[in-house]
This record gives structure tokens, sequence and C-alpha cells, in this order.
């Protein structure tokens, strides 16, 4: 049976007059966008014209709610009431289930995002709140976790459907969590680097670490990047070191429990 | 056969920490609630809450989008393009389906809020978009529709499911619109006048004009205000005179065509 | 020499179509309003119109900047560089000089709102970012301090003019931090042992805790809220006792060092 | 007597994530710089960081306030009641001056942003009211205006330093106002064409309409726009002409009535 693997990215990030990203080269490399809902980025032109396009490009479509936070992009840390918190989740999905539903296509997934998913990669009850306030939207809707977290925990827990990921571009420590932006290596700008390094990942079914350590994890899609000026050399890499090794890039299917 | 006719109002017109209208009392009086999508009224809290609590009373629940002007309540003319205002209503609507699915109801009306309202009124092509835009969310939605204007021209053209409103407290001109409200006259306060008034139009299936014309118009629900001192006296005014008049306060049905 | 204190209270925190506490009956109690700057409450209209009330009653009239959260009322914590911070609060400081000047009137004082003004009374940096900020823009202004916290020592070191504040409403621990919110007897209900106390501490010249201690403190001003139920009775309660026990209620003198 | 006139053009249009326009190339082209201040595009962050660059590069530096429309970026039109829209141009006015002051420099002049320009230019009683909105707040700030508009009618009836603007890229009417941008020929891409137009009008002392008309006008300044491709190509081409036409480009000095 050959291997596959997702590859997903954030999308529909513009605003109003303002461009960002380029959505248009990653559509043709990931199969999996998460689409902004209008909190921390996206507005419902743009959300539709995103949809739209992922659509055409046989992408997947996920919702990817952040906090209200658009100056700081979601990207802030912020203490918001879970019930409160839940609530923003369900609204954020229910827009982006419209302006799916009016192009014709429909939401698939779930990822928090920015500051919100950092929070609940380590906070058991606020991953809860927004993944309960999901399914209360959608039962059947795959939560997109942070691989080896809270996140996953809790999507296990709760008995849904869930995939996990990792970063294509992030170094881990020995203890799966992220090497600190401040230090160095910890972000991977080479493509040449990044390839080959999640192909053995994959291959492992583990992150590995910085120090080489093997910690299994479900990897079902690769996070990559789409706002530096190398994010789409790096993914293109990714994608094509995958298909070298006979890694099949396909939409995740979720797992259960 | 009993003749019957509903009741609506604005409702979840708080926001954050301020609230607004009596919705407690209202609830009391009224069979379908108009609910404020956040835009410029209403936040996922409120809206989850008003929802809950509508559900409750047995209530009908309506979206009611508005434009992006939460310092104006909605009540400032805003000229934005008709595709960007469909994909506005899209928005609103889906994250009041949301809200509705995770509090156990459902959203069975749209209405159209303040100036946006207003404007649709008289710009076919303005309730077109907002109305197409609601329906390729929700196809079985029914829209409700100023009686005897542009928006009921459009709902009938479009073939969906509408319902006809008419002003508890508002006084018409000869040709079915309403009396500017800086002329006497053209708010009525006193809920011993638009108790009888509401009846005898009900009964015609009229609009009885200030200058006494009777204009064949569909009402199928009378609009109450809810944000002034005397709202709730003269709701239960209209209802009172309604009920002794021999016609049933129930929620509406749908018309086609 | 008679022995005075202020009174200040938050001010003006309506927005839009939405009022909120009873800036009217406090404004006859108060020597000084803070008054919200439009990020967590308050809009241009609503500036202007209680900085022309505040003039008229004679008291002084701060900046109350805070978080850029009007759904949370600037009461959740946010975790914003410290940069942007400084220019947020020159921002709102800006805009409040410039509504100030044209009614006539000038803003005295400037005191941190919310989670803001929590987050900076245990933290140096933040303190003195947003302390920078307002200098940068008025040298002059007097900084309203809670005394005995990180933002006295940061004002003191700062060299600039700023007064002391304590809560009239709230239990002190003994290293002079407040009661936490979730325990019996951190806040002060009764308009009758709210006035005495004050009057006690403030004739002290020291905080005095719910185990008796006494914390010599730079008591200037007396903190008010004015948005319970019982604010204004609790309010009159305290101005009352304080003139009985011959200390006269008068704006604050900003103190430098 | 050398022929002066001033090149000015919107800046800082950025808005947190998001970057707009090519500041750093206009910079060297533009003597003054019209700073949006935050309703409609800008941040504090923004502001401050516009402001310093403006001011090392010896360009004078304009509040540029308009309608609170960050998604329509301040360019659909708004019916705000004009006490309303004086307390926002008071508001932005009072920020930017504050951001000005912090980064040691000042506020020159003041012009009104999209469609509340638009809208100001033939409406009196809309330029009055922001007008004396900007001179309540500072009354020698220089008021620019759109020449032979309902704008400089109102600055000279004012008494209020004021300057008269024409566009660098827009053909008039022979009524000196703007041919439809829906015609042909309306908006001038050509950098060719651009600069010998402009030089001629400059010494004309008055517009050229699209029919050859001369219309004396007061021509103190020219605005450049920044947000198209050929934006800046466009801005060299006119400051070249006009420098080797023997006018220099030099910051404008305001006008009374």
């Amino acid at each position: 049976m050959t291997q596959s693997v997702d590859l997903n990215a954030d999308m529909g990030e513009s605003f109003g007059p303002w461009t960002m990203g380029d959505d248009a080269s990653l559509l043709q490399v990931i199969s999996s966008a998460n689409v902004a809902c209008g909190f921390h980025a996206g507005d419902p032109d743009v959300m539709s014209q995103t949809m739209a396009t992922a659509r055409d490009a046989g992408v997947g479509i996920g919702a990817h709610p952040g906090f209200l936070d658009l100056q700081g992009f979601g990207r802030r840390k912020m203490h918001v009431p879970h019930d409160t918190m839940a609530n923003m989740v369900r609204y954020q999905l229910g827009a982006a289930l419209a302006m799916a539903r009016s192009v014709g296509t429909d939401v698939r997934h779930l990822k928090l995002h920015g500051a919100l998913a950092n929070m609940a990669s380590v906070d058991h009850a606020l991953a809860r709140a927004c993944y309960e306030g999901a399914l209360d939207v959608c039962p059947d809707i795959i939560i997109m976790v942070l691989a080896s977290t809270a996140m996953e925990e809790v999507a296990r827990d709760l008995g849904c459907n869930w995939c996990g990921e990792i970063f294509a571009d992030r170094a881990y420590n020995d203890d799966a969590t992220l090497v600190d932006r401040s230090l160095p290596g910890a972000v991977i700008h080479d493509p040449a680097v990044a390839g080959p390094r999640i192909l053995e990942m994959v291959q492992a079914g583990a992150i590995i670490t910085e120090g080489g350590k093997k910690i299994q994890a479900p990897i079902d899609t690769i996070c990559l990047h789409g706002d530096t000026p190398t994010a789409v050399a790096l993914a293109k890499s990714v994608r094509q070191s995958l298909e070298d090794g006979g890694v099949e890039v396909r939409q995740f299917q979720g797992r259960v429990g």
C-alpha cells in the first residue's frame, strides 16, 4: 500500500484592500487549505474567492478560526473565557460553512490559528472548549491537531474525527515541543533541508527531534507556511521530496479515537 | 378558519458589556425574533443566549444581518458593492445558523436590518443581492419583506419563501411608503391607538394610510420595536387588540411567488 | 492644614447606541473622571459629551486608555508588544487631548484601564512602556498609579508627575495586593462599611489590610466604581465619611519622584 | 521669483500585518505626506513609523482622516451625521498629533480621505463640519482642499489656512469636476503624458480640461497616487517635468481667505 500524507497551508489571509501570501502558487502544492474566518484575517469577499479557488484546485477546505484581533493577526495571546471562545469558534465556523456552501463546496476540517493554537496546544480546557464548539456545529468535521500535544489528547478523548499535524519548517525538542523561535536552527529556511527531513519523519511515522530522538506521532498532514519569501520554494521542495520518496500527497482521512 | 398573524421584534442587540432592549419581556409577546448577527449589534455570546431564550419561549428565530457598522448600529447608509453585500449576508446568516444549531434550534427566517433594510426597500438590485446571498446558503429560508416595497417584488420574482411585514408604530402615506419621521404623527407612541389600528389593517388585509386609503397588502407579520420606553406596552396592546378581535398570534407561514 | 483627597471614577464608557453607567450622578460626587478613549469603550461623540459634562461639573479629566478589545471591554489580558502598547497609549491620549481641547478643556491625568492596568501593576516594563508613551505626548501629565505597585515604582523612577490611588471597594492583602475577587470579602458592597474604612486609610496615610496591617502608601485619590447598582450609593458614602471626618475632596496635585 | 508647487501623496496605509504602497520610494519624490489615522487604514505603529520616515525625508506631514471603514478602506460612502463626523475628524487629528509629537515632529496639514473627500467636495455642510472639527483642535492647521470645489469655498469662508490641490492623474470636465472613472481617458496612466500636462497647468495657474478650457484655480499642490504599479514612475515624471520647466517642488504655504 502506498503511503500518503497531506500538505496544508493557511490561506485567505488578505483583508479588504490588503493582500497577503501567494495563495495561487501554494494551491498548486498543497492538498488542504486553512481559510481565515474574518476575526484575525479574511473577510466575506476574501473567504468566498479563496474557497472558490481552492475548490477549483481540488484542495480540501478548512475553517481556520482565531482570536478577534485583526491588528495583531491573531498572533497575540488573549485570555478569553472558554465559553466565549467556544462561541467564537462556532460563529467563525458557521460563517465559513455558509461561504463554502455558496460557492458549491464544503468545509472538511477545522484548525485553530496563531496564538489560539499555541495556547490550546498546552491547555486542555481551552482546546476542549474550541473543539466542542466546532463539533456542536459540525459533528463530522475533522479536527486538525498539533501531533503529540494537548490538542491531540483532547481530540482522542472527544472521540471525534481528527488528524495530526507537524511543521515543515520548525525544529523539535526532545519532548515534542517546538524549539523556541529565538534559538538558532529553530526555523528551517532552506528548502534543500526541509524536504528530506520531512520525508524521513513521514516514513518513520515519528517526529525526529534536534537531538535525533524519534517520537512516534500521527503524521497525517504537514504544515507549510505561505507568508515568507521562501515559502513557496520550501513547499515545493517538501512535496518533491515526498513524491520522490514514494509518498503520495493526498487529503488526510480523519482518525477516530 | 381563524385568522392569524405573526408579531416580530428585533432581539439580541446587546454587545459585549453593553445591554440593549428588554428581550425577556418582548419574548412573552412576540412569535418571531430577529436576531442581530454581530455586524451592527450582537456578538457570539449574545447570539447564543438570545437564541436559547427564544427557543425556550417557542418563538421563531430569524437572522437579522446589517451593515458592518457597530458604532452606527447599522443605521447609517453605506454604499457597499452588491457582491460584497451578498457575501456579508451569507457570512452573517452562516454565523447565525451555527449559533442556532449549537443551542439545538434553527433559523427560520431572514430580515434585513436598519439602513440596509431602508435602502433595499427602494433598490431592487440591492434587495436581490441580499436575498440571493441568503438563499445560496439556505434555499428554504423565509425572507421577511416590507410589504408593498421593492423587497416584496424581488422576493416574488425569486420564487422563494417570503412573508410580508408592516410596522405597528409607523403611519403610512398613500403610496404605501412610511410617513417621514420628522413629520407629526409619523411615529405612533400611544398603545391605545396602535392596537386597534393594527387589528383593523389585519382584518382588512390592507395598509390603511393616514389619508384613510386602503392598500391591499400581504400582512403576515407586524413589526414591534423593543428599544423605546413604551415599546413593551405598545407590543402588549397590539397583541391584546388582535386576540380580542379574534386574530390569533402565530408564526407566519412562508408564501411562495 | 486641611487634609484632602481626590475621588476618581471611570466615565464615558458608553459606545454608539449603548449606554453604560450613571455618569451624571457620579459627577456630583467625584473630583476626577477617567474617560475611555475608544479602544475598549467610548467613541468620539461619547468622549466629547463626557468631557463637556465633566468640565461643567468642575471635575478633572483623565485619559483612560485600554486594550483594543471592545467586546471584552478591555478586561481580557492581551499580550501586546511593549512598543506597540506605547504607541496605542500615545494614540488614545492624543485623541483624548483633541476631544478635550475642542470642548475648551484639557486632559490632566492618565490612568490605565482594566486588564492593562492589572498587568502593568505587576510588570515594570509594561508600565514603563505605557507611561513613557504618555509622557512623550504630554510631559506634564499626571500619571495615576495603583499605590505600592510596580506602577508607582516606575513613575517614581521616571521622575514624572504622578499620584497614588487605592480602591474604595476592594480588600487588601498584607503585601498590598488586592484580595482575589473569588474570595469572600474581596469586594466591599456595603456603603456603610466603605466610607469609614476609606476615611481611616486616608487619615492614616496607609493601606489597611484585611489582617489589620498598616502599609504606608501615597493615597492621593480613591477609585470609585460606576458600573454596579450600588455604585453611586457607595460613592456618596465615601465622600460623606471623608467630609464628616474633616478630609476635603479636591483634585489631586501631582507628586514628583 | 521662482514658481513652486508641492507634491503630495497618501502614506501610512499599511495595517497590522498588511503592507500597502511603496512609501520609501514616494518619499523621494513628494514634499507632503497624507498619513492615514487608523479609521480606514494605518494603526499606531504604522503612523509612528511613517511619520518618523517622513520627518527624516524632510517631507511635511498631514493628518488624513477617513470614514470608520477598514474593510472598505474608507472608499465606501457613508451617511454619518455631521456632528459625529466632526468628532471623528477631531479624534483622528488628535491621534495624529500625538504620534507626530512622539517622534519629534508635527502635523502641518489636514486632508480628507476617499469617499469622505468625494462627498465633502460637493457638500458644503459636510466639508464645514470636518474643517471646523479640525480647526477646533489646531487653529493653525492648513486645510488641503480640492481646488474649485465646495471644499475651497468652505475653507475661504472659514478664513483658515488652506491650500488648493489638483490630481496628477485625472482628467477634468469643463466645470472643473473630474471625468467619471468609467469613461475612457478619465485616468492618466502614462508618465510621459502626466508630467508635461501638470507643468502646463501649474504654469497657467489653471486646471486645463479635456476640452482644452482653462479654469483659473489655486494650484498649491499636486496629488500623486501611491497604490498603483505605475505610481512611482508617474510621480517621478511629474517632478522631473516640473523641475525641467523651472518649477521648484517645495512644501506649500497656506493661503488665507
